[in-house]
């Protein structure tokens, strides 16, 4: 399970802040923290940009490349944030992502057969919902892979994130549980690998003290390595989400075990 | 997943002195610990008994039934002594239990026809070897089911333990790894729901520091949950072990999630 920084976000202030006054040094820091904690990439996540987009995601881009070598997650609902973003990159970019919404199939999905890029596919369907069941998931997991298919995305290039939801939704656990058996079944189902991504701070945003939310977050990390998810989008600032990782990737022969290293 | 005590074992030492003895009270103390904290069964494990097996039996049984009223799980190499058990559980045991190699299909397995009783099944190949690959353990799967078939005991009776291994082995983590996949998979390559145990106490038995022990036995407490085991071995005096537990079942939706329950 490759690691992937979700630290670069709008909703972060030291990062609203600095993209407000184009100070690249805060966007260099967080940069060289994702290198140091070996991120396998960085997920940059500016919020909608109304006004000089291009130059916007140029600065961002070109301080975090600085810093940090991995690749990037160009994370966006505008089409235009993503294009301009894709030119610069050093290394081949993620586009996160699609859904089978009528408008990420015209606007965003195209960028991925012009740029044969990767891209994330969202488990979302047709009205914008999240499905319930196992099946439903895999349901629309086919519709999105045809759907990637016809407009010259073969599946290879397809990511599926089936959407954690937070713990405290309405069946929010059933909801998470057939994540974890849809991450597990999706290989089987296609007859050929097909990758996965989650993204890890959706289960734990209301939690009412940091340690519980630390808790559950570390847990999900064993039980989603344990289903064989490729890329796991999460907090590198929390050493405890770190340490999970870390310890998934030495009992599942990702790494050499030593006790030392447990 | 439903827990089942490994405490009863003659490698305890307060076991092997309350043996000696005849002193029920041991006995009966693992027996309440296990009712307090909620175990679905004991496991039962006397090592090899020479003389008066069915006096021994019969004292150690009453003793825990006095103070638990869940199932038992009748483990021993010995046919005459689960034998002699069975006779006497309050509630239907399980065998523990047979392989492919042929003493235990000739004297393990057909008690469980006898009787009608449940019986773990190791993925242990006819030459008594643990198969490290997730391709080959789902062939010993497959002959182990149909040796028990060809014997009178239906898919439905057998509980798959694909056996974990110390981590510290030679290629100890590839071998747990595979067991993890071969349990997400059994359902599909059976086309019926296959029942499966693992026990977690082999796999940090060498390690440095109990520290460190807990730590992995809690990781592949999550691992395991996440992968639908459906019985899990453990230690029920490490408290680090329930915790483990009892998040994986609040947030698998087998209990109730509420952030005061973290």
């Amino acid at each position: 399970m490759l690691l992937i920084a979700d630290n670069l976000h709008i909703m972060n202030p030291v990062v609203a802040k600095a993209l407000q006054a184009r100070d690249p040094l805060p966007f260099k820091k967080i940069a060289e923290h994702c290198t140091k904690v070996n991120a396998y990439a960085m997920d940059i996540n500016l919020g909608p940009l109304r006004n000089n987009v291009e130059e916007v995601i140029t600065f961002v881009i070109e301080a975090v490349q600085d810093s940090f070598s991995g690749r990037l997650v160009l994370d966006s609902i505008q089409a235009e944030v993503i294009a301009a973003g894709i030119k610069i990159c050093k290394q081949p970019p993620i586009i996160n992502g699609f859904s089978l919404e009528e408008g990420k199939l015209q606007t965003i999905l195209p960028l991925a057969a012009e740029y044969q890029a990767d891209i994330v596919g969202f488990l979302i369907d047709e009205q914008g919902k999240i499905p319930s069941g196992t099946e439903e998931r895999l349901a629309v997991a086919s519709r999105l892979v045809a759907a990637a298919e016809e407009r010259g995305v073969p599946p290879e290039k397809i990511i599926i994130d089936p959407v954690l939801v937070p713990l405290t939704w309405q069946d929010g656990t059933h909801y998470n549980r057939a994540l974890i058996e849809t991450i597990q079944m999706l290989d089987q189902v296609f007859g050929q690998p097909i990758r996965t991504i989650a993204g890890l701070s959706n289960i734990g945003a209301d939690a009412p003290a940091r340690a519980k939310r630390q808790t559950a977050e570390a847990a999900f990390i064993f039980m989603l390595a344990a289903s064989h998810l490729d890329y796991i989008l999460m907090n590198v600032a929390q050493e405890s989400n770190l340490t999970a990782l870390n310890l998934s990737q030495l009992l599942l022969a990702e790494k050499v075990f030593a006790w030392q290293e447990v």
